[in-house]
């Protein structure tokens, strides 16, 4: 069997007909380029994702990154697969062309990313933390960091981290304990440990830029103290060229279950006489800067969650086909033919649920990206205004709706195989372990539960909800006038009032009790990211059926939009109406796990 | 942080609070026995996991078998436990006396095995299926085969395994194509391929007995066409002592996402002149028979993967309150004491989930082996009947919904400790893997629906169910005079309503539409499996209510009651609730994954 990366027809789809991305070319930045060429950048990444990451995918899962407390030893596999991504550009492809890019759209760029991440989401991990780190000294750095740094970034002879964590505090950024303090020459100097430090050390490039919180010598407590620091691993001379070795050391590589290919390290900083470090933007403005490239990461962790899940849904959907097995409930004779599992109702159960969340996923995190090119390019002030709006509210849930129901579609991969899913002689194990990491990294479900019902939905007088509100309305305005979806109106309306009821009860109760209004807030994170995911399957359902209207369809595009019209249904019939009874455990503010004491566990 | 195996308290409740396991004492066959003998016994099983089989957990997972094309390479501690075992009498107890057994009950062995299971699945997995194995020669085998074979085992000197599965059928057991001809000895030879045989080939024993199912030349087709047949490693002479190597070879060793330490293999049988068969009972009977061994089986992965859910359980709790992280949202002063991670209402519920579901499946193996003792050691004739016909229906859910929900207990038990469940420096991410086997083997989830709805609902005009209705009420009624559980009665009532009321509509329209009907019986499987770990966890509330009216009980046992009833509340209110989304869909008999068309994927 062989293993396609993704289906064409689909991210064709998701491109051109769910968004419609052939429009950016009328905007200023992009009216130099064509369809021919955002297509062919996503060959590029198709052939490069073939060629140089698929190879290794497995390879690098079994002979993981080792450390002999001199250096990193990693397949050479790693090293050219990151050569061959910096050789076709994509390291630099987002900036302007007065900055060495190619003023590529962030839609081209995220399909492109989200090919070679389907091909092997660990090695891409490097280059993923590095245009994230760069992005950081671009937005906020001084002219004469970007000069130094950018361009080395750009080529690939330097890559970057994000040094956020510690051993001691996790999630809570505000208590992070690593120090800064400030020399004669106005650089710093850093000191502390940081932990889980993806790409933190590697064999790969011949420098690392690490891009580290610490709190200044004096600095306000909490998240208010907070600044951010460039840190290389070796210091950088005027002339470009690398200096001595920073005071940034290695103390040791995490083994996880899965991504292995990408390094997780634990990090000491200023071991001996402090880690040279140079402030970013202003002091205490740290976490404010590094939410730019947290959001980014957001979008980019579901992303690797989606395309998971779809290569599972794409492999078990194959095997289905072949893997002959059983007979049909109503077939008594013994000696008929076996049929494919994929005759059996269960497994196709199975299958219809992975394409429900991977394609469901990866439409949403599209419309995501869509969404973050419009904050930046959309013709209109207002526009690019309510796209930020729109984006802020719903990143919590592009980030963990696909995290969790596509690591679900690998676990029901594995069951489509059965004992042959979960033997290693398949890839479907590995995507599973693989995707593990994603309802973990970049904020938790609590994390982001606690941020969109906390922060999220009150900000801005409930602007974002009311853009989502009149979103999700105008796609049932267009459905009420297509025969083939009205079925999904009534269902999809449901759902929206429902969220905004719930929405209502719990604000109104926020500000006197948040500990009770916030208990469940995980459980709402999950009722808005179902209705959310109804809504993006209500807009692929809304574009199929009318390309169902128009005569002379292919054999294969009818089978194609029908296929999207029954993963809609099985979208509204089985996962959606799950929100009922969450929404009657939000609404009486359930306090069955706060109200459990420690003791009695 | 020490990692606990299972909690003592819980299982004396299990055991003699929950089910009545003294009364056993009252039994004829345990007449010579006391509690202090079953106490003892599970005091051995503590010593023996302990000392033998948590001591190599996670080695045996990093260093899993081997093949040189000659022999399997094993870490030795497998074989130092599989010895500890066997000289600790576990592989002989369930004996009468008088074939060299202590006599122990059903329920102590369970228990024991429990604790050995929590120390390490994978090497538990030897003995687990040696013990499956020689009882079936000792139900169904001649005296003479008995003789041959149940005392080796019963001393450890062979093992024995379970070889159903053939490459090309997997669950379809009536296509497999494994055939045996008879020779004038009477003997069989067999031809024919095996795979994922845990425990095929291993390097702990001198000799393995395989229970091959095959096809005599000529038999009918279908599961009526299947033998079942003692194929040993080696052959055995007369006077006990090893003879020639059968015509048995392992063609490979399988490597599996966890469960490593357990070999699962490739056998090839016949290669040569044929390997020697004999014939268990007689002959086209050999499904049949082995359904016992499968039966026993079932409940015993159940009972596997209940007490991974319940060690990641223990572990996260214990992490959980060590590890200082966050304030709840109501303190906002960022210079105040991180709180434990416990205190946060999302990790309370990720906690009681587990406790629910972990907690839960052990008293729902527990149950079902006490009804395994009544079926073959009750008093009466109409009491042994009511157990094996309740175990029948029970025993589809008893192994699933353990399967998926503490599968589900792991999943969480990641969650709780974030970026450190992910790594292997922690036990829950072995557990994890390890887990993922067992909605797999021993039927998946499609294989138990089909049998429970198309199957063992209607079987003997439906009395298994009505047995399970009796036995519920009968639970409600106790729960009626007691306020701390009344709570309970109007959702477990509700919940058995709902389970009759979506069987009856199903059962009427299975005979002229089995396909539609059966199509999702995978649901009706969790449905019924919900409503199971309902009565299960009122049953246990029932308990903890009558002992919280005594008075003079000591805070520890409080708590312990406490507890059980929180963890109740949480399983009313938070999980059974979902049956109403799921009986909606049985009842309009849902087709949409049935409707769903190859081409349209």
């Amino acid at each position: 069997m062989t293993q396609s990366l993704l289906n064409d027809r689909d991210l064709e789809f998701l491109l051109y007909e769910f968004l419609d991305t052939q429009a950016l070319l009328q905007r200023p930045r992009y009216e130099e380029h064509s369809r021919e060429v955002f297509d062919a950048t996503i060959d590029t990444a198709r052939t490069v994702a073939e060629k140089y990451f698929a190879n290794h995918n497995a390879k690098g899962d079994a002979n993981e990154p080792s450390f002999d407390g001199e250096s990193v030893e990693q397949i050479p596999e790693t090293k050219e697969a990151w050569d061959a991504f910096a050789k076709a550009g994509f390291l630099a492809a987002h900036y302007d062309f007065e900055d060495d890019g190619m003023q590529m759209p962030e839609i081209i760029l995220r399909a492109s990313m989200a090919i070679m991440t389907a091909a092997n989401i660990a090695t891409t991990g490097y280059p993923f933390l590095s245009i994230g780190a760069a992005n950081l000294i671009q937005s906020f750095g001084s002219d004469e960091q970007r000069a130094r740094f950018i361009p080395p970034m750009q080529q690939g002879r330097f890559a970057g981290t994000m040094a956020l964590t510690e051993p001691g505090q996790g999630s809570a950024l505000g208590d992070i304990t690593t120090t800064a303090r400030i020399t004669e020459d106005g650089s710093y100097r850093l000191s502390g440990q940081k932990m889980f430090i993806s790409g933190g050390d590697q064999s790969i490039t011949e420098n690392i830029v690490h891009m580290v919180l610490a709190k200044i010598e004096g600095a306000p407590v909490g998240v208010k103290g907070i600044s951010l620091f460039i840190c290389p691993k070796f210091l950088v001379k005027e002339d470009g060229t690398l200096g001595e070795r920073n005071d940034v050391a290695l103390a040791g590589l995490l083994h996880k279950m899965g991504y292995r290919n990408t390094t997780s390290t634990v990090l000491n900083f200023g071991e001996n006489d402090g880690a040279v470090g140079y402030l970013v933007g202003e002091p205490h403005k740290g976490l404010h800067y590094m939410f730019q490239m947290m959001n980014e990461a957001r979008i980019g962790v579901a992303l690797g969650a989606a395309v998971l899940g779809y290569q599972g849904y794409l492999f078990s959907l194959e095997y289905a086909r072949e893997r002959p097995q059983g007979r049909l409930p109503s077939n008594r004779d013994p000696a008929s033919k076996q049929v494919s599992i994929i005759q059996h109702a269960d497994v196709r159960r199975m299958l219809l649920a992975q394409k429900a969340y991977s394609e469901g996923a990866l439409a949403m995190c599209l419309y995501a990206s869509a969404l973050f090119e419009d904050s930046h390019t959309a013709d209109t002030e207002e526009e690019r205004r309510d796209a930020t709006l729109l984006l802020d509210l719903i990143t919590p849930m592009v980030k963990s709706w696909p995290s969790k129901y596509c690591l679900k579609a690998n676990e029901l991969a594995i069951q489509v195989l059965g004992g042959s899913g979960y033997i290693r002689e398949y890839p479907v194990e590995q995507y599973y372990r693989d995707n593990r990491l994603n309802p973990i990294h970049e904020g938790t479900e609590a994390i982001h539960g606690l941020d969109v019902l906390g922060r999220k939905v009150a900000m801005n007088g409930g602007a974002g909800l009311k853009l989502f509100n009149e979103a999700v309305k105008a796609s049932l305005g267009e459905a009420e006038h297509l025969p083939a979806v009205t079925e999904f109106t009534q269902p999809m309306l449901h759902g929206l009032d429902t969220l905004n009821g719930v929405t209502e009860a719990l604000l109104g109760n926020l500000a006197h009790d948040p500990d009770t209004t916030l208990a469940n807030a995980t459980v709402y994170l999950d009722l808005f990211g179902r209705v959310l995911a109804g809504w993006i399957w209500l807009k692929q359902a809304v574009v199929a059926a009318r390309a169902l209207d128009n005569d002379g369809l292919s054999a294969a595009d009818l089978n194609f939009y029908r296929g999207k019209l029954q993963a809609t249904r099985y979208y509204f019939q089985w996962e959606l109406p799950e929100i009922d009874a969450q929404a009657s455990l939000l609404k009486r503010l359930d306090s069955v796990p706060l109200d459990m004491r420690d003791e009695w566990f």
